[in-house]
């Protein structure tokens, strides 16, 4: 606009929040995990940040968002979930108002999207998965915004929901027990949870079972009826354009 | 950004969607009502649209939502819920993203804030309310924003959430009823409606009853104990400066 000057400047940036449920080698429970990227440009150079980057004028917000993931990390999640418009005036040195996208993310596919970017010869080097009770010091408002994220994750976890995210059909109902147990901190009763499970009809079972050192477990697969994200006001027009 | 062209230019605008329940005097049944702005600038001059205006760089984006409705409407609500953020490439001429805030209002706050507003001689004569369910053609992706906002209250309307925000307590429950019809668009049937409030917990039998032409009915308040809103992930760092 004529009329704006040079200290009415407000930049739009994206980031994104990717959760992923990973079993450490050493550990019987599984805990929920992050991407990061070492920032290499100030502010904060050095620091970990949240994927992403600035929104370019002729891409949609969630394209932004998605853009930026994939440049930054190889991911490319089925679907973005915004989380939250962060614009808190001093929250960067510059005015800065960051769109933040989230999703839910399957360990396997996020083996295969990180192993195609390695072979792409674009893998950078600084991108680290975290565990998510565990993140080092984060640039600007990121840890708020990691922390508003695994809050909606525990409000909104149902079961499908989760279960879509982090689990590749059919899978026993340990695994998704353990997997809420990861999002909530807190040991589950496997009885109740299955009661809980078999109530809430967004889960199926199966004629199959997996078998090993323990007695067969039956295992389940998604009631497809269920809606699985607020997918926000413009599924139809906001869609990715690429 | 010294690197920043003109054709970079994204600016940021709030908007807010302010939802009451009005009684007509020629109906028996309350239904939602939204103020809207007829605008008086290009683009789109002369069509209504959603209270709002340009962020400022100084202040923060529930601030800036405030400052706008109230500029416009005399509305200060006392809480704004961050809604969505509204960045479609084409939903302007010029790139904008709209971060949209919503709030419910009582019909007795938006009278009183009404009148406050006209008597300080500063109401523009450009604002009008609306039956949510007959809105004018709108301005920019306005109407998408309306939709959703009704959507989002349809999803989210807890008995305690609605009561808190369309009813004065204490209140009798065929109060609540009329406003979950108003907002799901059917009618409930009022037995269920009366078990399904009580056995919810969100709500408290007073020991007063409202009398009139019909039997007395007993009159309920507010749990205190139970969360209104999703305040968001700045609820202290980013509360109104003003």
């Amino acid at each position: 606009m004529a009329t704006r000057t040079q200290g009415d400047d407000i930049r739009v940036a994206v980031s994104t929040v990717i959760l992923t449920l990973r079993r450490a080698p050493t550990d019987d429970a599984p805990s929920l995990a992050l991407p990061l990227v070492r920032r290499t440009r100030d502010p904060h150079q050095g620091d970990w940040a949240l994927p992403g980057g600035w929104l370019e004028p002729s891409e949609n917000l969630e394209d932004a968002a998605a853009r930026t993931l994939h440049e930054t990390t190889g991911l490319s999640p089925s679907y973005l979930e915004q989380l939250y418009a962060f614009g808190a005036v001093h929250r960067s040195p510059q005015r800065v108002v960051s769109i933040v996208y989230w999703a839910l993310l399957r360990a396997d596919e996020v083996d295969a999207q990180s192993a195609a970017h390695v072979r792409s010869g674009l893998a950078p080097e600084n991108v680290q998965w975290f565990d998510a009770a565990a993140v080092p010091p984060l640039a600007f408002d990121h840890r708020q915004i990691i922390d508003y994220a695994l809050r909606r994750l525990r409000h909104k976890a149902g079961y499908s929901r989760v279960a879509h995210g982090f689990l590749a059909p059919p899978f026993p109902l340990a695994d998704l027990r353990e997997a809420y147990e990861a999002i909530l901190g807190r040991r589950l009763d496997p009885a109740n949870f299955r009661r809980q499970v078999e109530s809430a009809d967004t889960l199926v079972p199966t004629n199959e079972f997996r078998t090993g050192s323990h007695r067969p477990a039956r295992l389940y697969r998604y009631n497809d009826n269920v809606e699985l994200a607020d997918r926000g006001p413009l599924a139809a027009e906001e869609k990715r354009t690429r």
